[in-house]
């Protein structure tokens, strides 16, 4: 799952108290994170889904709590699980115009879980996000600057490097311990559910993802990526 | 109460597994819905009044957490407890440019409950809710607009009702089981307080439409309707 | 700290069954409000602070929830404690386009506590109150309107005024318990963790301001003040 994405965050989490700020971008073309491995949720193994939801679990934990500032430069398609990555971040500068984002889950017959949710609700509001996660839309460049969804718009990815550095520039006189206390209150309260119910959202997830209706939701959405 | 409505959702209760959607509507001419029938309050009936509240109370639990898509198409004036009908839907679309939407209840010198006015933050956001409530401002439906009280605003009701049918089409190839998930758990949050203090806030109901205040302020309203 | 507020929030506790509005302004040249006086947090007396913090804690509480309706005509600089007493009232109007508004606690080393942060949140939503509570940004009026921390903006503080009364005005036949009662239910959870949080509030602040990170962070502001 987002291999270049945890290699980053591995390092973040051991170099932690001398980063002062941190860019999540892609070196591929075209994406910029496809989000979590469907193959794994499908005929999954209970034991290894349940490692690999816990790495999930985790690894937006120390995100989305990261001591630094944080920009996601999204040079790429961004569905769901990239979604989340991104809108985990401080801020968000998008390549644009032809590239896609958004919590498209329904649209493979499964569920953003409560802290996807919860995620985007702080990004866009309660209102936009029920829209968006019910209908699995996929929002272009100018539809996601439009609702908020991101910060930025720009046309290529140097460009849009370049306004990422600009925005952690923001942050070079500011105290670290105050720029950290000041995230921490701020965003405790959309982390303490998943801290206080992260067996439960496992256990919903393993139990949910065997069910035959959404195996075979994810058999109809494996098959259609083969055409 | 809302009769027209009360039949629809009734009819919902017991057909919800074969709805894949709703759409609700008036066949009035320019009344959406009036809202609760004002003369229930005045000089109430206790045990009629509480049987009253908790219709409403049940009435809204199941609208707001509808399994299916729903959708409502404003055409004509929603004060009140038909704006809450109104905010209740996944999707608002609202004939204009002359009808009106709100939360009126100051006006009549009562006091939009909890429930109320958090259905209405999850629309529009807590800083405009409040100024909305406080006031008991009728917004036109450009106004609506704006501050995202509705979604779409047309002008006749036709092309409303093929706006409401083209959103309730977005879910046609979205799983009803992810469709009802992800709703749920996006508005369980909203809905909570009403579970937890069902009975407080029919006393609280109880209580204060008896005050010899409220009496007044609501025997003033009904003069004035009559003139 | 705040000498002319004060003053003012004193009259309202003591008048305030006969108060139906209040408008918060300025009679200095430039300044709506400095803030809290900082020389309070540098080399503090730890009794005099925990009086200081509880008297702002107090008069917080009085204005966020005051009985009546409160504008805020914001005629001048108003940075950290400044920008707290206006977005606290229901309405604000400002001068433009030459003055500032903002939270820039973390330009000073210090941190905006969850209260402040909440009251902003209350007022420009989630998204925008983190960034521009971690970056300690000072909008300037226009900005200020674009992202809904003011209401209005005026050329002068006459036409200013005469804005923040006919938003009073609005109240002229609301009963003022069905505004109070609707004022409290919205406003509710916004306070509540302070109420069951004082002293841990109190706590922090007089740790944390005793640290020599801070007080360092405060002596270079203070001799930047001084320049």
């Amino acid at each position: 799952m987002f291999p270049n994405q945890c290699y980053s965050l591995q390092l973040m989490k051991n170099q932690k108290d001398k980063i002062r700020g941190m860019i999540l971008t892609s070196g591929l073309q075209k994406i910029f994170c496809a989000g979590l491995d469907i193959t794994e949720f499908y005929k999954p193994n209970p034991d290894r889904l349940a490692k690999f939801w816990t790495t999930l679990q985790d690894t937006w934990l120390s995100l989305y709590m990261a001591s630094f500032p944080t920009v996601s430069v999204i040079n790429g398609h961004s569905p769901a699980g990239g979604c989340l990555l991104a809108m985990s971040c401080d801020y968000r500068v998008m390549v644009g115009p032809n590239y896609t984002i958004g919590l498209n889950e329904t649209k493979l017959g499964i569920v953003a879980p409560k802290w996807f949710q919860d995620t985007m609700v702080a990004v866009i509001g309660q209102r936009k996000a029920e829209i968006s996660l019910t209908t699995g839309k996929m929002y272009t460049t100018n539809e996601a600057l439009q609702i908020g969804l991101i910060d930025e718009s720009l046309p290529d990815t140097d460009s849009a490097l370049k306004k990422g550095i600009q925005f952690l520039n923001n942050f070079q006189k500011i105290s670290p311990w105050a720029y950290k206390m000041t995230k921490d209150i701020g965003r405790q309260p959309t982390i303490q559910w998943l801290i206080d119910n992260k067996q439960k959202d496992l256990d919903f997830v393993i139990k949910y993802m065997q069910s035959p209706a959404v195996q075979k939701s994810l058999e109809l959405y494996l098959q259609s990526l083969k055409k």
